[in-house]
């Protein structure tokens, strides 16, 4: 019995610090995804059966025995998966325990918090079922691209599927999607998850992860809109590590300083943001060329990135991307916290497959990361194993 | 009977383009200037005595014999220079004639409008009276930095000093200032001058080179502050030639394309220009330290500089500028047009020469030019030349 399930990461196309003041940003997916796949043992369980977690990347292994668990864990006994439930500072502490019996190095306190975002998802959907998770991605961890919402998603779907909460068509040969309560369901599971890694997530991220396609989100509000164009962007990873909560402090404070002018920027980035989502969702029949709109889309871009500089949430790294892309005439925007991180640049639909080539070698040989991803497309989707 | 006029080129502060759709700009003085000397001949006068004109920095001398001028402009026979008067079509088509005897590189446009402006500005203010002038400069010329103005107002005021218009103590030592009266006059006839070098000027920067310190426009309307603290600037050239039509234009269809965007990025360079010429104008021991003032205009500096990407006037060598001086933590902006032109660097008033050689070094090897420049000093000064 096996499921895979593949949840994508996201960007921000437009809008990031700004919408912590009351403006409009826009977040799509992008199809470079997390994949979880889940598989039930055929043999008789026992209290020394496992509940293994591989991660394939990283070349690490975990597992706990199912005795260990009911022990450390009691009040998880029943599974609960038609209702998602916070995580208790009691249970925390005790899968933060489990946790710790392993050796993982202080340097991946991110992978930490991810493995009890994993024992506490399965737990609270599965009980004590050994099973063996096996996790592989995309997606650079820790980049602002979604890697630990695109987790939480395929996993609370991979758990999700086995489960008395969802009916799903078992026989369904390849790629399957959820019915939109199903969505909501696995939507509220990651949303848990990405508390215990993120503390006080927006939302954001895992809903863009489960739902795809462009969300429009102002003030808390998450609206889900249809990407109607095809997009591919250039995604540069920095790699330069930058502390979000520092970055949006300053903002904040440079806020208080200048209230006006900054007021000013938030309401020009909230046009843009409006701008942007119009063009993404009109037809493409309707008005203008996809080489149109990838021109409205680039100034967009280009007028986004400079109400981030004048935000002061740029970085040398960045500005290196930005003047790297220019020379191929691209446009590129930092996407997320800023400060180091990724920035995107628009790859339109005529350019020629040299011209990327070039450009991702030259950005390469300044020690960057470049993917390239296609924007907007499917959220998460399912497929069980014909085999199994 | 000499005299020698000097009158400082300007800098934008903040607010270049957004100024022409109703923001405030401020604009300041700079310690570089154009020097005019003036020298009447005691010899008796002839039609064949010349007025010459010598260019020292680029090593060229035009001259006209007296008796040509009068043939060729006899409507400039009485001097008015009591009443600053518009140079007629008429009358711009006899001069430009008499420019065209010389040979002017086409190339040197600028320099034709240049001689054309002396030759109307001297005869409508001395007539056909013989005489030497000799200009030099510490401004490059058509860079951005008021050469062409500072041309018009050391000029103008080295004629109307030897006119009926204005009494001045002959016997003073040193350099001296104008009356406001006179300054008003000065400003004036410099103004008909940059309405001949450039068609439609907005008489700002023969303002602020007659007048000095800082200056506020908007709507037009100019308002001279007076500048209360040491401010140094590094100026760098970009030699990269800008066509100050096409940004302005550019910046228009960007308004009309994202009118409520570009309001709004307008409104944010107002709100800036505002707190900038607060802090310039007030008390140093009032309230902040030196140091703490260059934070706040560094600051609305590289807010500035965003949102004046934001409409589409940066350029790769002006991102080269900024990017160079980033790394010595040094903050910069546009100043001007942008497509190329001049970016400011602030220099804090601690910093040491050592840094600033540095920076220089490393810009100058880019093919940039640099100079360094007091902001905010005297505008206008004249001095009369004892030994004559």
């Amino acid at each position: 019995m096996a499921v895979r399930a593949r949840a994508p990461g996201k960007i921000i196309l437009s809008g990031e610090h700004a919408v912590v003041h009351g403006s409009t940003a826009v977040a799509a997916s992008i199809d470079l995804c997390t994949q979880v796949s889940l598989r039930f043992p055929i043999d008789s369980e026992s209290d020394d059966s496992l509940i293994k977690l591989q991660l394939k990347d990283m070349a690490l292994e975990f597992s706990w025995p199912v005795g260990r668990l009911k022990k450390m864990l009691p009040e998880l006994g029943i599974p609960q998966s038609s209702t998602p439930t916070p995580c208790s500072p009691e249970t925390l502490k005790s899968i933060a325990a489990l946790v710790g019996e392993h050796n993982i190095p202080e340097a991946k306190s991110g992978l930490a918090a991810g493995v009890l975002a994993f024992l506490y998802l399965y737990t609270s959907i599965q009980g004590y079922k050994p099973a063996t998770a096996v996790v592989t991605s995309d997606l650079p961890l820790g980049a602002g691209l979604g890697s630990s919402a695109a987790l939480c998603v395929s996993l609370s779907a991979a758990l999700l599927a086995f489960s008395d909460s969802v009916s799903l068509d078992f026989s369904h040969q390849g790629w399957l999607t959820f019915g939109e309560s199903e969505l909501e369901l696995v939507n509220k599971w990651a949303f848990e998850g990405e508390k215990i890694l993120h503390g006080k997530p927006s939302g954001l991220d895992n809903t863009v992860s489960t739902f795809g396609n462009i969300i429009m989100f102002k003030s808390g509000n998450l609206t889900l809109l249809k990407s109607r164009m095809p997009l591919r962007m250039l995604i540069t990873n920095t790699k330069v590590g930058r502390n979000t909560k520092a970055l949006v402090a300053g903002v904040s404070e440079r806020t208080f300083r200048h209230p006006d002018a900054m007021a000013a920027v938030f309401s020009a980035v909230d046009s843009i943001s409006k701008e942007l989502s119009t063009i993404i969702q009109s037809h493409a029949p309707d008005d203008l060329s996809i080489t149109e709109k990838e021109k409205k889309l680039e100034e967009l871009m280009e007028m986004n990135q400079g109400l981030l500089q004048c935000m002061g949430v740029t970085h040398a790294s960045i500005e290196t991307v930005l003047q790297t892309t220019l020379k191929y005439k691209l446009t590129s925007k930092l996407t997320g916290a800023g400060g180091g991180g990724c920035v995107l640049t628009l790859l339109p639909a005529l350019l020629s497959g040299t011209v990327v080539d070039e450009v991702i070698a030259e950005l390469e040989s300044c020690g960057f990361q470049c993917l390239i991803a296609e924007i907007g497309g499917k959220g998460l989707q399912i497929c069980f194993d014909a085999s199994s």
